[in-house]
């Protein structure tokens, strides 16, 4: 086996969720642990996070350049920082940790700008650096079992896919869901798109990444439904694939009802494939009309072995949200070793990467034109 | 109580499936018998038919428009005629009875062009006589008590419609569907739609049903998956309601994996319901986001009267299709019976009539002509 | 074809449910026509009950007996009887019918005594008559499946059953569930038993058709939940089969949360099957563990033809609690048209008969004892 | 906040699948590490285990009792043990840490006789030493809620208990589950029982803690369904509580189609509850008879904040097994820091105790002495 990496963490200081949670998954595993951090714009704020994660004072950084710079010059500096900011200040967190030679995981959206998500892209390529992007569903041990079987032609050629992603936490008049809510909302924040920028992106990413699918254009609806907001919060989408399948996105905020509800249903033209992210340890699947539709669970002998190998736990165990995010990390972790050692290829890596952050972003930026154009076709 | 009701059938000869499931939903109250038929293009067909059912052979026709006019100038001629032939020959047959002053209860989709079913609507109210479309699901009791609820404000102002109808038995290439698909793909029985005209008349009166809905615009985008078909097996509408509300549907005959799974989602903003034909004996209810969700069934006490009547057997106990069916035609029997007493008002009626088809056809031809025109906003 | 069969019902007046159930299963395939009744011991409600119905006055007895005589005597008598009274009056009502050489159709359970059920058996035996047990759920679709893919050795030699058929209608304290729930919990009327009658002759009924397993012991527990009830109304019963499978079944009108749950799960060596009566459209099937779960739908291609031709409608169109009767009185009606044209051999029964009867009988009495002993093992 | 625990391991060397998942269930929250282990039998798998986990090689132990020793006298010893070793070496192991003065966390079932799991009782008590017994299930949020919620009432006095605990994985003739399989089927090394002492404990503590009620007798059918074997397979229970509920428990290996699935169901007089280990982010109540039933989720406002406490991740984000037993780990890792500080007291323990293991022992010796006299009640 190999050593505990170092990591570093800017954003995630307390009462944030998601820097939380990314530590919890990542000590799963126990494969690494974090030793500094800039989790807050409040200098008090992260040294509290700091001391509490039992982090060496000096470690503690006001400010995530000075951070970058830091951690590189240390001989025991981090071996990846984690980035989980707000959306719109992604860019300049991973851009400084990129120059200064350091491996980036970063929440998703990527960027709130085309313009940005490329640069980054470029900068990781040019100094060879990985860069993951935590689309945190596809590391369900299901997720990557969907997209083995569709590689492995069981449904056959897609013809059309259904998506949705909604939620129901921001349906409420006069209700901005609090911390998480009120960043969400506010385009100083999270630029041009709440709700499409925040589910839409997982929803391209999940249909992208099970399928392969490249989308060719998309005709998008962004809706307002709670008066008084500014940014959308209901979005319908359609999309032709090249190749000619078609899709059809949901995502919502204001859909009462629904918690975290990701589902995903793929028709190919000898089977399909039914999965939810709320019920994650199964897959359906259907291979032709009127015959049995059968439905396949985490550990049975019919899970594919590139997925079989994430599941921890025997078959019935339930495995969670942070299982499947440690899984991402998982392989991220295996690749920065890789990289270390000289055994690095390409196809280790089993996690999303900047290039699928820049599709997200490229995604969104369509739906907005499409949309703010009376919902017309918009080439991706 | 009152006594029981003569009907006459066009079209159901044997080999038809539509026409004997209306006699069996018919049946089953034994409100009304059959006593004359027209059942098919072939003579000897009807009289097969004719002769198991016990119908006298002289009530036997070889053509509808004799029919329409023996029954009328009969003493016992028939109370009302079910026509239930391809979708091209609604429109002469309803016409022939309507205008022999016969009640018709007629499949949908009503007619193949705006102009056939403008003329029956007219010609219905002129005659003064009751016109069903028997649009089946809307006869369920808890597709009901969905629509009671909704009336009563329970989920307050909507805001975004989900509704979808997936049938896979058309997925197969080279595969017709035996006699039901080979009608519904020919052009010169079904007109210019196949699958939005079937189903998406169903999704169409489902939602216009349940939550009062007008329809403003769509934008339509109907796609052959299949090769070699020449009319639409797989289609998104997109949906804006008079008054604000948005929409998002699909049909699909490809969708392998669904039966006939017409279900509906409807978000208000204070609540939602979900819906489903295929488990009919339920619907679930959310009241605001994070509050726990609650299902109600058929037979409890919590079910709208309006609603509850409708139900033949106690809670657990599942009553189906055909119960759905014999449901419209128990008010359609009703509202005849008051006709004749003179006790007649149309609040009593609780069937879809000819101006639910008139709907169904505008809206098929609207999104017929969005789809031609690049998927653009289509008024209705 | 053949023409319509007549028939008489005993019991079923205004304001109960099962008999109104009866005729309305009956009625959906129009194969026979009820003309004669003595449907409660007031005569008004007869009246009242046979005016409705269309019945000549002079077929509307006073006395089951009466009738029995005068049908017999009759040339255009009745066909077949249907026996819908309270348990305790089965024995004489269908005695009366058997002896004047009528067929019997008898709601279950058969008798409220081992010796009143055996006379019966024999009877019918002796008269060459039909007679059948309505254990409604076995005319499910699904059900019979069930039984052809046991038959066919698909799960292996069975090891354990578990069934159970929770209600909760029973469950409050001073509530005695109005007409239905009244004789029920009256010893005079329903005997020795009262939910273990009910629900658990269903159980049993159930796990003997679908396994073909003979029960060689019970071991019950009756238990009375409400205080105030002289009859059980929460049962557990421990089962040894013939041949060394267990079994245990579970009977409750106290298990708020149920509507009517009768449901059954059946192991064996090579695969296991879960129905359940509320759900019936499905079964689910399980080859071997670890392997997928396979569910089948009724209508699809893997439905055992011997099932299958008793769906009256496609894949995804419901068929409940009425079709399955009507299953049960479709197989009923044809071998009396059978035994009437001579063509009648003992395999063309597939519906529950008097031995089905008897052998429930005989299990309420070998658990009744068992429970009166302290639980212990008694024979069957 | 409080500083990291340190924690040894006895048990849980490569391979092993238990203690691999008790490591990652402490790592997730990041509130204590292994710092010294006896992995295995086999000195070398303890070596090659405690490297890949960064022990120190001086404390890696070939014997429990020389490293119970050797900890208790380190300065920086271990805070706790966890004991995760086949069954019948649970006592002397956690004696020896006991006596060593060190708080212990016992796999279950506790020990494999009565006085093995009183002793242990006792000396913990008389050491004033912290014991849980990792009865996981009762982590999950939900089953937090459900044992708030009848604690608070709302389903009345309690009536019957259905619980159930199939698995499949031995269902094969020939195959004994691997490793895993090998020693529970082994008497030298599982005691008495395989199937009721693995999956029946879980089953009697999940009851125990959910409703507070006290077995007060049992009637066991223990059986052994694969040929070949020597210990129960496949198990029923019936079950007497004081004050007068009654309970009926299922568990097995044999049964195909199930992978790990506890399920609880109780009924009180004024509602019920359904409960599932493999769908743990949901909990079912009924209220009343025919009142609709309402669905809880984990994250939802009307979750119980004594069980709320526990989520990590809002609703419609999974969590699963390993955070289950993060839970218990959680409370029993405050009360040891709470120990310490000299601010605990005993209600602050929110974990299965070595008192809830002396019950679990108890009870499958009556169910095997209830079993072995012919299925007759056994006092506990």
């Amino acid at each position: 086996m190999y050593g505990t990496l170092r990591y570093g963490m800017v954003g995630g200081g307390q009462g944030a969720f998601i820097g939380e949670a990314h530590r919890k998954a990542i000590n799963l595993d126990g494969k690494a642990r974090i030793v500094a951090g800039c989790f807050s714009r409040s200098y008090e704020n992260t040294l509290a996070t700091g001391a509490a994660l039992g982090i060496e004072p000096e470690r503690l950084y006001k400010r995530f350049d000075e951070m970058a710079k830091a951690e590189a010059a240390r001989d025991d500096g981090i071996d990846f920082v984690v980035v989980v900011t707000p959306n719109n200040t992604h860019y300049p967190v991973c851009k400084a940790f990129l120059e200064a030679g350091i491996h980036v995981a970063c929440d998703k959206p990527l960027a709130i700008s085309r313009e940005q998500a490329c640069e980054l892209e470029a900068l990781a390529k040019e100094k060879d650096l990985l860069f993951m992007v935590t689309y945190t569903y596809m590391g369900y041990v299901t997720a990557k079992h969907v997209r083995e079987i569709i590689r492995a032609g069981e449904i056959g050629k897609i013809r059309t896919v259904i998506a949705e992603y909604p939620q129901g936490w921001l349906a409420r008049e006069g209700d901005w869901g609090g911390k998480q809510g009120s960043w969400r909302c506010d385009p100083s924040q999270s630029g041009k798109s709440n709700c499409l920028a925040d589910l839409g992106t997982h929803v391209e990413n999940a249909i992208a990444t099970m399928t392969g699918l490249k989308v060719k254009r998309v005709l998008a609806k962004m809706d307002i439904m709670v008066p008084g907001r500014v940014l959308d919060d209901n979005d319908f989408v359609l999309v032709e694939y090249e190749g000619g399948a078609t899709g059809m996105y949901w995502t919502s905020q204001v859909a009462i009802g629904h918690d975290n509800d990701l589902r995903v249903r793929i028709y190919g033209d000898r089977g399909a494939i039914f999965w939810s992210q709320e019920d994650p340890e199964k897959v359906i699947i259907a291979k032709e009309d009127g015959a049995p539709l059968v439905e396949h669970h985490k550990g049975y002998c019919s899970i594919a072995p590139e997925a079989a190998k994430y599941g921890r736990l025997p078959k019935g165990h339930p495995e969670g949200w942070l299982e499947a995010m440690a899984n991402l990390y998982r392989s991220f972790i295996e690749c920065i070793h890789a990289k270390r050692n000289g055994s690095f290829t390409s196809d280790m890596i089993d996690f999303p990467t900047v290039s699928d952050g820049v599709q997200g972003v490229k995604f969104v930026e369509a739906c907005l034109q499409s949309s703010a154009n009376g919902n017309v076709w918009v080439d991706l």
